[in-house]
């Protein structure tokens, strides 16, 4: 829950002693009032993690500017890697499709009731199936057709397209095209996949085949960050849920769609309240 | 919940019409009243599979044993496997440990509860670690050693402890030796194994280590029928919690541990109600 | 999963010994096969349930119309409640809505996706907010404002509806209306209900309010068929999520949606695939 | 996780600004690395909470003693209620418990594993039956009748023992006397008690059955802090399982057992690590 006056400052850095004395100290000397802080210190790879929300007392956006100055020299000093931003402020999100509907519409939905505080600036896809679904709400759709000879064009051109819309999240909303490992690099960070699988249970193709054929009890969908090692990003969100013997594919297949929307739409909503670190392989995700 | 007078009947034959109006007209034939049935047909595999839960008028032995008799002839007209048991006898079970207790203590706390109606005939490890356990509950503890040279010899005496006891069941609660393929296939479908991992997550060794690696949001144990496919044997239950980037591989191990308590009891207890049934390297449970 | 062959036979009646005998007896007479097949007899009602699928040899209209009179003959000697429905017909359900669309949109989701195999006949509503969203689907909208003078007049028409679209289901998805007991008596065991909270423990108005006073850590909702006792009718289905401290009632709200939509959809299914049978006031669902 | 030189400093106090800076400036002045931090500010009840971990660079105990009286003077400047306690050393926890074991095995358990950081000074019973699983482990037991003329006198005994044991913890594990309000306010913020329902739904006796009746799908158990308002203190966690009509009192009773173990282990290893803060009838979990 968040106040049009509420900043969100998020910092990573090597663990050191004294940071976040630092840190607060300067807020409290900034006239800003902590709400919510989280902390959390990775023993393993020595790395510091940091998320607050606070509220300056003086809201003009000269004092706002003043204060990411200020904070600049604080940061230098520790090399934090930081970032100040309005919690109400709408995050710019492309979202990325295929075929299938089920994450789109689910992702559209929550964002009117105002689940999801973001501004989908536009859906890309390698077909034009969704065209439709996607005007209706008055959002801009763009087919970049994808084929042998023009995979590296189009990625190249979904990448402009990436920074002319000024996006700062890429959503794979079940884009069943593999980006290659260099637009992997670029997004780094900035784009969120669903896998269709309880990873790493059923890596590649056809999961819910998979699944039936093993005869699992449970199945799931993961949200991850997209690195260049296929479906090996760090995890954000994974959902999961029982199922039977008399669950044939297409019945996992249909519960996997409601799992598939769940994890995506919550790890959606944690990369857009910054609460979600990327930690090595893994995440730090303060809740 | 059973009474004395309860018996189940337990059917698996190649799918064909007309099977379960043989069986339950047998047994209303027979003054056999059903109180709960519950029957499947797979038609992947085409097989046909049948619990019926019945109280005879008359419940003599001599009753029961005509019973046995008469279908018997109905079995062979559908090439039926079938069983009838008593509800109310207590299955006879073999337990098999390593030096890790807590599936053991579980187990024999749930058994002692009145939560699993079995009879442990023995505990049989390879260390020499949880015999106080055991014996004081007043349980024989044998110990079977096992080193390079001597595998094939204790597994052979085990398979010879199974029959002297007349186990029912042999359940791996957490034995950390991997049984040879003869063995396994020896044991099949009367050998339960829990796995300390959410397969086919992480297989192998260390999970708890592999699934801190990953990053995992989610975290899982199996049991399943032990086959000579390691890991790869008919799952029965698994049992999945949540954790997060907080939880040290020592957490995740020390959940693992509830998980595997819960996972193996349930597979336990749906196994000694004969709710169980193997198909191909599926289950088909009835709850 | 069902093919356009399959029937499905529900039968409810006083227990007694021999009816599992007479009903399949009867279907193999029949020349029908079952598929799958589920019986429960609760011992504290002394009542008999079941469900069978069967495929019949001979598929024409006049061999299943021939199979229902027979049965009917069956039907009566055990004074049996009976029903036989093709597996593949839709059923034919209307919607009451009021100005909450969460559960409108899922649905009508999940039925284009065919999730659900159901005919939404019409969508009726007291208020007028919903309408485009209904009719650019193609589905009739009928709006029956209701104030303090008109509800009995507004009721029976709606029961005129039932009757004119030959309803089957009525699913009340976020209708804020109260029924009057004499409309929940003539809709007994047709009209299911999405309560947004886990019954029983936040009944009556604003739950997630509630929720948030108590400080629960879980919260759910519940699909129950309606009766003149408000929110006590028997319970269909009920979800569930884990909340913290940080939930806010707005947070709270948002999520329960989610866990109604779930809910009442499962519950929509388990009605239409005939899996649910009222048994006093509460339910036996065969999964 | 934490190593011997780990402390936890908790606080809680009226929100002001500048409070996390007082205090983490302190902590850096003081040579203290702060390993893992976690805030809250409730905006209802306008009041502020925060648990640090830190490691002191000099950690004798005169150290130590320097660093408690040197914040003692912080405290003051904001009226803080504080505590700072070495992350490593045992709590020191009072069980109390009547015939049921369940509770009382599963927690002697995990203290025996490791899971659960306490020392258990000794178990206080109103029945005898459970002496002897509490003397085996070592454990002094403390029978302390209970009938209509003596319940204030056992009461005032049964706070003598917590003063005389120095107990910081009292856990009713199925202990089945109520507690005078009296005492439950003298035991305010350092008892907990497991409720075998989850609450708010089956209040008052045998909730099971109350389950059964209503013919839930879902039972769960809830575990409090102890207040004078009789199963309406501050709730620490909840758990929660999946049922179906086949379960009867006794099967609900029994996966109630297992719920119930669940609940209370996770609240009271909340407790322990001091990740509980009672915020006026709720609870801030730092997980």
């Amino acid at each position: 829950m968040t106040t049009p006056t509420t900043y969100i400052l998020t910092v990573t850095c090597p663990a050191a002693t004294g940071i976040v004395a630092a840190i607060t100290g300067f807020l409290a000397a900034q006239q800003c009032y902590i709400t919510e802080m989280a902390q959390y210190d990775d023993e393993m790879t020595q790395k510091f993690f940091c998320r607050i929300m606070f509220r300056p007392a003086n809201t003009s956006s000269d004092a706002i500017d003043n204060i990411r100055q200020q904070f600049a020299v604080v940061a230098q000093q520790f090399t934090l890697s930081w970032l100040i931003t309005n919690a109400a402020r709408p995050t710019r999100v492309m979202l990325m499709v295929s075929k299938a509907d089920h994450c789109l519409v689910d992702l559209l939905y929550r964002k009117h009731k105002g689940d999801l505080n973001m501004q989908v600036v536009c859906v890309v896809s390698n077909h034009t199936e969704l065209r439709s679904v996607v005007e209706r709400e008055g959002i801009r759709f763009i087919c970049l057709p994808v084929d042998k000879t023009n995979k590296a064009d189009q990625e190249a051109r979904m990448l402009e397209i990436v920074a002319e819309m000024q996006a700062e999240l890429v959503v794979l909303a079940r884009y069943m095209q593999i980006l290659s490992n260099d637009t992997c690099r670029k997004l780094e960070g900035m784009c969120i996949n669903i896998h269709h699988s309880f990873l790493p249970g059923f890596k590649g193709a056809r999961p819910y085949h998979q699944a039936y054929d093993r005869g699992v009890k449970l199945i799931g969908a993961t949200a991850h960050y997209v690195t260049s090692d296929l479906d090996e990003g760090p995890i954000i969100e994974q959902s999961v849920e029982r199922v039977d013997h008399t669950y044939l594919p297409d019945d996992l297949a249909a519960l996997g769609r409601d799992l598939e929307n769940s994890a995506l739409a919550k790890a959606v909503r944690l990369h857009i309240e910054r609460r979600v670190f990327v930690d090595g392989n893994k995440t730090v995700v303060f809740k």
